[in-house]
């Protein structure tokens, strides 16, 4: 498309991470036209700054430690892993930060690709910054937000001069600096730091505001991840926060901290939160304002319109690329209805209720649904069931003197199962079945029929229907 | 108890196998009293010579290839495992065989334990050939028959006098032969044809009668574990019988086959089937048969009495320990509801429904209901979904270059699951997300709410999501 030229879609899409690619081709599916709008990359932070690469850093660390839990696997189990060639599967796994291959798989899928800065200019129209120039969009069912999220620097005199590593130099940085210093003990704070202890760092350390990791979590959670972190030479500080960052001629970062003691490092790793990728998008131009998390309907159209919506971070149900694909297929699903005059079938049911999430930390972290407290707290009247992962014979021949813990929670009034928590090596994959019995609301008689499989680790379900009898 | 002296019970449980200990621990949380009976081990088969020396075996090879196709983490990725290693742990894994710390949990868990050979003496009595003499105890409630099956060595001449490997030699060897033939191809055969290759064989033939691999399961799983198989440098040759075995007084075994060729081994494993142990248990003197396996009502029941239980392999319905399990639990509630005067409100009904099995071959295989033939067979009208496992995010950052496949067969008048497979590497507990659906019966519709986590293999749950929209 030629720029100055004015062309017309049935929907544009504003960004393409996992939320707009995955809704492009819901909706190319559902056979409208698209155009998706990216100024960077495709793939978005996930795919190149973030989720995938960090996975990639994280997992051949477990794999090598799984391993090593084994006898006669390692010949010498405290070997290093090989950090530059793990650093260039890495890079081999984010393409290289080449996107055209990718490019090239949605224009043959049909999309229209526009490398460029999108923002709303009007209802129902975008303008798009090219290298070219200025294009101008007209979208005749909708335009989708899929804008993201970026690392939200909290307001530390001295950090943003003290060039912080936010996710993306975390992920993409091109060798362990000697000494890590981590502000921020959530789920991708605490990879990273795990991530870079086992390719090399000698010295990581995890700064933590609250008193205890992962409070969000049951109470074992943060208990076992500690234990994990610790065991594979991450320390973490309790109860600490900045209250100065300096960074010197020799590249040294030091953190002041409110307990009047100083960390000294060679990169600080910020990992505080996001915010909103809302800011200059236009959403003035519709008569909406930007700069926070865009609340949706569950059909993820905005502020009580049927042709703008917003998916993935930027609204901020849940900042988990999983979700950004369901809102995507969920936005699809209710703009290919409404093109037809009918009403949406498909809504966000899912959200706020069985979401899963999984920390690649070792051990893994896989939950879903609500915690007890949360639970309770929603004045539901719940049964808490909670077993030993290493008890389980399946478990015990996965690793040796596996350790681990599963958790459940009922809704005894329903009679189902509303939050599930894993803990242990491996367990990432596992919570897809409680996700099952959340969503499918299987009745908790009914688990009985679910036989797991021996010897796996899943046989940890029997502790749950042993309750029930 | 002293032998001639007569006891009397709630329930005697004849076979502590999984299944005779499972139902023993569910009868005791029920407040019944039970005496369990067994001339061997406790554990049975699949504790000690099957099962989980099995996995002992091969899960250390899984995760040596585990690691080796992840970049920078093995030193060697060629080097052999410790052979000595892996097999000492597979003795402490089977606690040396010694059962007595387990006989001692059962005790102060409630139970009587009772080291002797036991068959029925007529209606709701037992008499068991203690090393001190015959003891007689009565069951006020009921006899459990779970006394397993036992590798049934096919009529091949020469076979029986060549000291063939079964699975007991096959789990417990305390080397690697360096030449190995295993006569059959189905999942035993192949588990131990792997393991003992990993474990330094230089030579592992697998004959199979059959022209293709595991043929009763979706066909691209025999394809991908005959690849699997063959990468890891195991033979098999198809359509092939034995005809005469014979070994020589250097010990070596020679198996003719029907095609004039001889293959030559060091070790000989039958893994050809199982036969009912039902052959001298007494049935006779309650009026019933012995020699096959035993056919049981859904609460598993045996010949309209409801004082007689069959549970296990022993009743033929599916050799598999976690069936064993399950039938163990339902007999148990049967059993505690006709004490108390009610009927059962549990019967076995995943029986033939939702069965799951897994390989632990590598790739695994792990499965559940029904397959594309099978439903087709039974006159379902069916919906077909495969997907490629390896063109999952997740499962391309677990192993570089991830070769997997999933299908799911849909019934399309019940609008649910009925049936799925997965192949891959670890993929044993992504089965258990697939049995929830087929036995909770989730709608599909409903599937698209049930989110799998990213970056996690399950996400290949979407291929299925996107075929229903």
């Amino acid at each position: 498309m030629t720029p100055n030229e004015t062309a017309e879609y049935d929907v544009v899409v504003l960004g393409a991470g996992p939320a707009g690619e995955d809704t492009t081709l819901a909706l190319l599916r559902a056979g409208l036209s698209v155009a998706l709008v990216e100024p960077e990359l495709i793939g978005g932070d996930c795919f190149n700054w973030a989720c995938v690469p960090s996975k990639a850093l994280l997992r051949p660390g477990h794999a090598h430690r799984a391993a090593g839990r084994l006898p006669g696997v390692l010949e010498s189990p405290s070997a290093p892993l090989d950090a530059a060639a793990v650093l260039a599967h890495r890079d081999e796994v984010v393409l290289h930060h080449d996107d055209s291959a990718t490019v090239r798989e949605f224009v043959q899928a049909g999309a229209t690709f526009i490398r460029g800065y999108g923002r709303l200019d009007g209802e129902r129209r975008v303008v798009v910054d090219t290298p070219g120039g200025a294009v101008q969009i007209t979208a005749d069912q909708a335009v989708i937000l899929a804008t993201g999220a970026v690392a939200d620097l909290p307001a530390i005199p001295g950090l943003s001069q003290s060039r912080p590593w936010t996710n993306r130099e975390g992920t993409s940085a091109n060798k362990a600096p000697r000494r890590l210093a981590v502000l921020g003990s959530g789920p991708a704070g605490l990879e990273l730091a795990q991530a870079w202890r086992s390719l090399g760092s000698e010295q990581v350390v995890v700064l933590s505001r609250r008193e205890t990791l992962l409070p969000d979590f049951e109470p074992y959670v943060g208990e076992l991840v500690l234990e994990g972190l610790l065991e594979s030479g991450v320390e973490v500080r309790f109860g600490v926060q900045a209250v100065e960052v300096t960074r010197d001629n020799a590249g040294e970062v030091s953190v002041q901290l409110d307990d009047d003691t100083v960390v000294t490092a060679d990169e600080l790793l910020v990992a505080t939160g996001k915010r909103a990728f809302t800011g200059e998008i236009g959403l003035e131009t519709v008569g909406l304002q930007g700069g926070g998390f865009l609340e949706v309907d569950d059909t993820m159209a905005l502020g009580g319109t049927t042709w703008l919506y917003a998916i993935g971070d930027v609204n901020g149900r849940a900042l988990l690329t999983h979700q950004a694909s369901y809102h995507a297929r969920v936005a699809a699903a209710a703009i290919a209805a409404r093109s037809r005059g009918e009403e949406p079938r498909v809504t966000a049911e899912a959200d706020g209720v069985a979401v899963p999430q999984v920390l690649f930390t070792d051990p893994e972290v896989a939950v879903v649904g609500l915690t007890r407290a949360r639970a309770e707290a929603e004045g539901l009247r719940t049964r808490y069931v909670e077993a030993d992962l290493g008890g389980v014979l399946g478990a015990q021949l996965h690793a040796h003197r596996y350790r681990g813990r599963v958790s459940w929670v009922i809704d005894e009034d329903a009679g189902t199962v509303v939050g599930a928590t894993f803990v242990g090596q491996d367990v990432a994959d596992m919570v897809h079945a409680a996700t099952m019995a959340v969503v499918g609301r299987i009745p908790i008689e009914r688990l009985r029929h679910v036989v797991p499989s021996f010897p796996t680790m899943s046989e940890v379900w029997l502790n749950l229907v042993d309750e029930l009898t």
